[in-house]
C-alpha cells in the first residue's frame, strides 16, 4: 500500500500534545509538542492548531490525524466522549478543519497506536492482530482483514472493561473484575501500594524508589528490574491476567499476534511476556487451534498514536479505503 | 444483494444430512434427507452426493454448500477439524467437487446459520451481528462489517470456548469454565441432573418428564412450560451467563444484535432472553456505549445451516465476495 | 448462670471510650463516656482508669473489663495488635490493674460483642452461635458450647478475612476478596462511591444525602429506607455476600444461630436478613442439615461491646469458667 | 489422659468392616475383618456383632466405637443420614448395644480419625487440630480445646462442603464449587480423565497405568511417582486448592496443626504439602497471625476410623468427658 505525501498526526493527552510530521513510510520528519489545560478545551483546539501549522510551515501537508482517548464516532470526526476532557458529541474533526484549513479525521487513540504498529511496527505483514496499550488503563485497537475493526456501533475493541474475574476490583467505570483492574499500570500500582499498606516490609524496595509517595507502575518495574522478588512477582501475576485476556481474544476474533505497548511494556517486556504466554495458554480454547497467536512487545512506543493518526488520515484522504462500505 | 440462481445447501450432522434447494430470497424450494453412520465418513460423502444429485434433477443448481461442525481452513474445502467424524485436515470440498461436478464449499455450521439469520432471518438490515446456536455446545458466528468474520487462522467464533467462570464447569474441550459449560443443552441437563441426584424432590417434575433417563435439556423446558419453578430457575441462571458472555462479546467486537438460535432458543426463548439482559447489563462495559445491543430470538430453526451453506456457496460463486483478499 | 456483683465495662474505640457499670443481668446502672487521641496511647489508659474510677466510686465493683479492636493473647490481657492504636504486644490488663487497683480483664471487641449477645440478647438460651459485627470492617466472634471460642493460637473468628471471591477485591490487610470487603460499612460505601463516580445519576439519591462529600454506609442505608431502587440493589447484594459467608460458617462450626449486629444490622436489617437468607441457602452444603441455622438482628446495639466485656470480666474472676484448660 | 482397658473400634466402609481391638495407647492387639453387602443393612450389623464376639472371646472389652460415613445424632447412637448405606434416623449404636450386650457409641468416620490422629498420631500434644481425610470425597474432623467439636446441630466440620470457587465445578451434594470437588480422589481423578478425553497425548502414562479404563486418583500419584510432568501439575494444583480451604479454617477456628490423611497424602503428601503451603499463604488473613499453624500427614493410615471409635467410645465409657454438657 503506497500511500504518498506527508501527514501530521496529533496525539491530544490529558496535559499535553504530541505532534509529528509523518512521512508514507512512517517517519517522523519534525515534531512539535504543546502543554495544554484540561480544564479549558478551546484552548486545546487552538494548540492542536498551532502545532500543525507549525509542522506545516514548509511543507506540504496531505492530511491531519488527531488521536485522542474517549469514544469517535462513525464519521471520524466526532468525539462521542472524552474520559479526561470535558467533550460530549464534539465536532472536534469539524472544527479543526474549519481552524486549520485542512481534512482532519479523528481515531480513538489506541486505535490509532494500533495502526501504527499495524503499519510501520511489529504488526507489519500481518492481516489480523490486537493492540494492547498498558498505560493508566489498558487500551485496545484491532486489525481485522487489513483494516481497522470499529463494530456495529463504533465502540468495538473496549479490551479494558472485558470482565475476567466475577464480582472483582473495582474498575473506574464503575463495575466490577474489569481486564484493566487486573492489568495495567493503575492495577499494578494499586496491588503494590494494597502491600505496602498490609506488609511495609515486603514493599521496601518499591517503597524506596517512590520516595515516600505512593508506589507506581514505574516504581513496580524499577523494583523487578533491581531483582525484588515483590515486583517480580506482581508483574508475573500482571502477565498472567494479561494472557488470560488474550485467550478470551483468541477465543472471539483469533488473532495472528498480539503486540503489547504502553509504558510498562517497554520497562518490563521480557518480565512480562512468559507469564503473559503461561496465562494465555492456561485458558486456551480447546482444540489448541488458536496456539499459534504470537504476543510480542510493541516497536514504536509513545510515537505509536501520532504516527498512527497521521498515516490513517493519509490513507483516508488517499483512497477512503478505510470507509464504511 | 442480489445473488440469483438455485443453490443446494448440506448439513451434515452426526447422525444424518439434511439438505434442500434454496432459492436467492432463503426460500427453501425442495428437501431431501438422509441417515448417515459417522464411523463410516466415506459413505456420508456418497450420501451427499445423492442428495445432490436428487435436488438437482430438474433445476439447474449454481453451487453446493455444504455446512458441517468443526475448524475448516481458509480454503472453505478442508475440514481441519471434526467433533463428530474421524474427519482430519479432510479435503472434503474438494472430493465432494469431483464426486458431484459442481463447485462445492464448506463452511463451519455455526457459520452457516449466522449467514442464514443474517440473509434472511432476524440479522437482516444489519452489518455487524453475532449469532449463538444453543444446541448440545454453543456455537459461534459473527458477521462483521457485512461479512463472514473468520479471523487470522480461521477460528474465530470459537465462542462456546470463552471463559466464563475461572475454575469453573468442566468442559468437553479440557479446560474448565467454558461458556459452553454454562450455556448449552449439555449445561442446563448436567445442573438438572445434579440437582435429582443431591434433591430428587426438588427435580420431581423434570424427572417425570424424562420417565426415569437422564434429564435432558428439552425436559427443563418442557417443565418450565409447565411452570415447574425450579426449571424456571434453572433457565434463568442460564440465561444470566448467556448474558454475562454476550457482554463479553460487546466489549470486544460491539456488535448490533446477537440472535440466539438453537433448540434451548426455539423453546424457552422467551423465558431466557430476559435473564440475558439482566446478565449483559450487569457485565456491560462502563459507559453503556454497548447498551444499544439488542439480543433476539433466530427466525429459521433447523434449517439455518442449510440454508446458510446454500446461499454462501452461491455469493462465492457469483462474486467472491467472501473470499479472503 | 447466675454471675452477681457490679462489673465495669469499657469499650476502647478509636476516638473515644464508653464505660458501663453493669450488673448481673447485663443491665447498665450508669455510664460514663470520655474523648480519647489515638495518637497518644497512654492518655487512654489514664482515661480508662478515669472513667472506672468514676463508675466505682459510689457501688463495689467485682471485676473490669476492657474491649478494644485487636488480636489478645491467651492471658486476656497482653493486646498483641491493635489495628487503631500503636499497641504491639502491650500488656494493657497488667498496666491497667496496676491503676486501677482491680483485676482487668481484655477480651476482643468483637468477641465482647458475641459475649454479650449470647448472654442477654438474641442469643440467649443458645450454646453455639456466631455474632458478626458490621461496621467499618467485619468483625466475627464464636460461642461454642457455651463459651467464647478462641482457636489455638488466640485468633479464631478472624471471619472478616475469610476469602469470599478468590482475586476479588482489595482489602485492607493487604489481600483480595475477604468477606469485609464485600459486607463491611467500608465495602458498601465503595460501591455507592463507584456507582457514583461511573454513573452520578444513578446515584443520584445517595449523593444528595452526602451532601457532597463522599456517599458512606449510613447514607445508602438511608437512602434505601426512602425507596431509592438503587440503594435497595446495594444492599440485597451486601446481604446477599453475607449469607455467602454464612454458609462457610455453617460448613465449619454448624452454629445454632448467625446475630448481625452493628450500625447497618440496626439501620437495614429487614433489608439485609432476606438477602442473607438468600445467599445462605443458595451456599448451603449439600444435605441441608445445616439449614437450620437462624439469621437475627442484634438486640443491645452499641452497648453490647461493654456489657460483654463486663460480664466476661465478671465471669472470669467469678468462676475461672472462661480460662483455657 | 490415662484411659486404662481394652476397646473394640469397628470402621464400618462401604463394602467391608475394619474392626480392632485397642489398648490405652492406641495399639491394635487384635485385628477381624468381615466383607459386607451394602444393599443389606440388617447383616451389617450382624456382622459388626460377630467381629466384636471375635475380638471380645478372651479379654475384658470395656466399650465399642462404631466409625461410620454420614452425620451422627448428638446421643452419639443414631446415623441421620448415611451417603452409602440406607440407614436414616437409624438408632445403630442402640441396636447394636442390645445384640453385642457392650455399651455402643457410634462416631462420623471423619471425627473418629481426627481424634485417634489427635490422641495417638502427628496432632498428639496439640489441644487445636483439624484432620483432612483425602479419599473419595473430603472429611473433615475438628479438635478444639482437646474435644471432638460437634457444633449446634451435631454437623460441624462438613469440610469438603466449603464453597471454595463460586460457581465452580458441580458437587455430589447438587452444590457448585465444593471443597471437595477440587481437593479429593475424585476430584483428581475427574481432573486427569477431562485432560485424557481432550488431549490424549498429555495424559499418556496416567492412561497407561489405568490400563484402558478410567484414571483415577491412584494412577494419578503413581504417575506422578515416575515423574510425570502433567500428573504432578495436577498434584500441585490439588495441594494448592488443599491450602487455599486450609486458610479458611484458620481464619474461622485458627487451628495449631491440619493433619492430612487418606490415600493421597499416604501416596503423595511430598507432593502436596509444600503446594498446600502456597496456597495456604497465598489466602491467609492479613496480619499472618494463622501462619504458625502447620500442615502435616497423618501417621495411622487406614487404621485410624477404627483406633478412633474405640479410643473416643472407650473415654466416654470412663468419664463421660466427650458428652456434651
Amino acid at each position: 500500500m503506497g500511500y504518498e505525501g506527508l501527514a501530521v498526526g496529533v496525539d491530544i493527552g490529558g496535559t499535553n500534545i504530541l505532534a509529528g510530521l509523518v512521512d508514507g513510510e512512517g517517519n517522523i520528519v519534525a515534531r512539535a509538542r504543546r502543554v495544554t489545560d484540561p480544564a479549558d478545551p478551546t484552548s486545546i483546539e487552538a494548540e492542536v492548531a498551532a502545532a500543525v501549522a507549525e509542522l506545516s510551515e514548509r511543507d506540504e501537508v496531505v492530511a491531519v490525524g488527531v488521536a485522542a482517548a474517549g469514544f469517535v464516532a462513525p464519521d471520524s470526526s466526532t468525539l462521542l466522549f472524552a474520559p479526561n476532557i470535558a467533550w460530549r458529541d464534539h465536532p472536534l474533526g469539524a472544527r479543526l478543519t474549519e481552524r486549520i484549513g485542512l481534512p482532519v479525521t479523528v481515531e480513538n487513540d489506541a486505535n490509532a497506536a494500533a495502526w501504527a504498529e499495524f503499519r510501520f511496527g511489529n504488526g507489519r505483514g500481518r492481516h489480523d492482530m490486537v493492540m494492547l496499550t498498558l498505560g493508566t488503563g489498558l487500551g485496545g485497537g484491532i486489525i481485522a482483514g487489513g483494516k481497522l475493526f470499529r463494530g456495529g456501533f463504533g465502540a468495538a475493541a473496549e479490551l479494558g472493561h472485558l470482565t475476567i474475574v466475577p464480582d472483582g476490583h473495582y474498575c473506574g467505570c464503575g463495575r466490577e473484575g474489569c481486564w484493566e483492574a487486573y492489568a495495567s499500570g493503575t492495577a499494578l500500582a494499586n496491588l503494590a501500594n494494597s502491600i505496602a499498606t498490609a506488609d511495609p516490609e515486603a514493599a521496601t524496595v518499591m517503597s524506596r524508589l517512590a520516595e515516600g509517595g505512593p508506589i507506581g507502575g514505574a516504581h513496580v518495574t524499577a523494583a523487578a528490574r533491581q531483582g525484588d522478588a515483590v515486583a517480580v512477582r506482581l508483574l508475573r501475576r500482571f502477565g498472567y491476567y494479561l494472557g488470560r485476556g488474550i485467550a478470551t481474544l483468541a477465543a472471539v476474533i483469533d488473532p495472528e499476534a498480539v503486540i503489547i505497548g504502553g509504558g510498562i511494556a517497554t520497562a518490563a517486556g521480557d518480565l512480562i511476556i512468559p507469564s503473559a504466554e503461561d496465562g494465555f495458554r492456561a485458558n486456551l480454547s480447546g482444540q489448541g487451534i488458536g496456539g499459534r497467536l504470537q504476543i510480542v512487545t510493541a516497536l514504536l512506543g509513545n510515537d505509536a498514536g501520532m504516527i498512527g493518526a497521521a498515516d490513517s488520515a493519509r490513507v483516508a484522504s488517499t483512497s477512503a479505503v478505510l470507509s464504511r462500505a
